[in-house]
């Protein structure tokens, strides 16, 4: 912090466990960070105390830096009117105008967009979607969720729904997934789902050494523990993998198809994993293009992590 | 032809049999359409002929009337620079300034798009769509093809090849498509792929009318034959159309979610036939679609029949 001039953006993340914020550069330098638990549970006034009480703990520290605006990353849908609405994991919340109500407390303009958006917009300004105009943005975690970006923009569509990757159906008549309909990708390779699954070949007596990672406590298998075992030459994890990778890249490949993109860009916790499940998602990519698309395709390692949200919230001002 | 300072602009449908060209004013009426072969089979210079014959055609039937500009609609990629690459049905075309080259023997700029896009704007300007800003346009005939309009405005995608509806995957283990992926929602209801299930059914011993109504012939066999014979309470005819409606729903709800879309106009072949395929589209895509888009959506007949794409290119002059 030894340019007092220099201006900022203060990132809001708002998840359903916590709330982080954080100054944040225009260059994407992160000055100082907090994290506050969300009391998601307690309602909608509880979730909005703490983020105000993050946000003045980030001003707290911002000594005479120029604060440009406050940017919020949410769950839910964030509408053209800035209302958040029906996001998971947060108790009580129908429509709420999330940025109006904080702008109540604050003298900054306030902007809010939804958490899978704010993420992608951080690939793009700050991380692997840098030098991609283009590039849809994939988050491979509890679920599949996205955003795409457009010109260096984030396609919000009419209503502010748009990038759900996650439910692209993959097989009319796959697994029926929690939105109702069947196949989506996200009742394929979802963490929840590609757990489940992984659980079920381990007690029908398959080996892996997914059983030792865990401790194991089934309940701890996840999309990077898998990626894990499969680095160490695990079958079983190799197996699972490879089959989640495809159906993901046939989703992608859909999805490329119909907007015209060459470039994906893959988040959330499996991005942190090795580089044989880049390779077969672009794999599995290219044979599901057009001809057209497939020379050019990319499938890259989202570079921001856990930061994610937060920066492209702070890039919703900057 | 009663106002002679009316302006106009000749649109010119070019498809791999004829050249449809017309004279279209400002709100969609064609006032002189003309019909030529396309000789495609004989190379591009043969086409670019008969389509410069076809405008000079509309051009000496066009009186006083003041000329906006020719708009071409075109199979294969149009890309950003205009180039028309690759159109399948036209012999030896690799990418060709198919605009620049018209441009050359007239005085009026000259402005190309591809067909199934150039169809999308016309329903948007002229027809089906004319009160729904955004929508996703599906022509649903010897192929699936498509067109996306956001805001009035076809979605080209960064090099123009967006709006690929039918090379949405809907079942990864799926039959082989042409495109080289599998399970393309094309692979199951494009007119060659629909006709041949069916054809397999009528020669394994399934009764259908659908035999009288092609006179025997199974080269015969469309999608709108199909619909006739379904309407007439045929219950092979139904079954086929049913479940084919049922897939393009999965392939439309899955676009819907990825763009955040609510409203899906049909064209092509099936658009002429009755109600029930369109209702098996509508509750297909119901089923398929989050849940914050399942009330709104609507699901239409284009109206333009066969001179969509022709009032479509004239669209991007007028």
């Amino acid at each position: 912090m030894n340019n007092e001039s220099q201006s900022v953006a203060i990132g809001v993340d708002l998840g359903g466990t916590s709330v982080k914020s954080g100054l944040v550069t225009v260059t994407g330098e992160i000055l100082y960070q907090n994290k506050l638990p969300a009391r998601a549970s307690e309602g909608p006034k509880a979730v909005l105390s703490q983020i105000e009480a993050s946000i003045k703990d980030c001003l707290s520290h911002a000594d005479k830096k120029e604060i440009k605006g406050i940017g919020i990353g949410s769950p839910g849908i964030v509408d053209n009117e800035g209302m958040v609405k029906s996001p998971p994991n947060l108790a009580d919340w129908d429509a709420i105008p999330l940025g109006r109500e904080v702008e109540k407390s604050f003298e900054f303009p306030v902007f809010v967009e939804n958490d899978a958006n704010a993420a992608a917009i951080a690939e793009s300004k700050f991380g692997a979607g840098r030098n991609h105009p283009d590039f849809l943005f994939v988050i491979w975690g509890t679920g599949v969720g996205g955003g795409v970006i457009l010109n260096r923009k984030i396609y919000r569509g009419p209503s502010g729904g748009a990038g759900e990757i996650g439910h692209i159906s993959v097989n009319f008549e796959g697994p029926l997934c929690n939105c109702g309909s069947r196949g989506c990708v996200e009742a394929y390779v979802g963490q929840r789902y590609l757990s489940h699954r992984t659980a079920e070949k381990l007690r029908a007596g398959e080996k892996s050494i997914i059983v030792e990672l865990v401790s194991g406590d089934f309940n701890k298998i996840e999309p990077l523990i898998i990626s894990q075992a499969a680095e160490r030459g695990d079958l079983l994890a190799n197996h699972v993998l490879t089959e989640a990778a495809t159906l993901l890249g046939v989703a992608i490949g859909s999805a490329m198809n119909l907007m015209d993109l060459r470039v994906s860009i893959i988040g959330g916790g499996v991005s942190a994993a090795g580089n044989g499940t880049m390779n077969n998602i672009k794999h599995s990519v290219q044979r599901h293009v057009l001809k057209p698309l497939r020379a050019d395709i990319q499938v890259i390692r989202a570079e921001l992590g856990n930061n994610a949200g937060m920066l492209g919230a702070a890039g919703l001002v900057l």
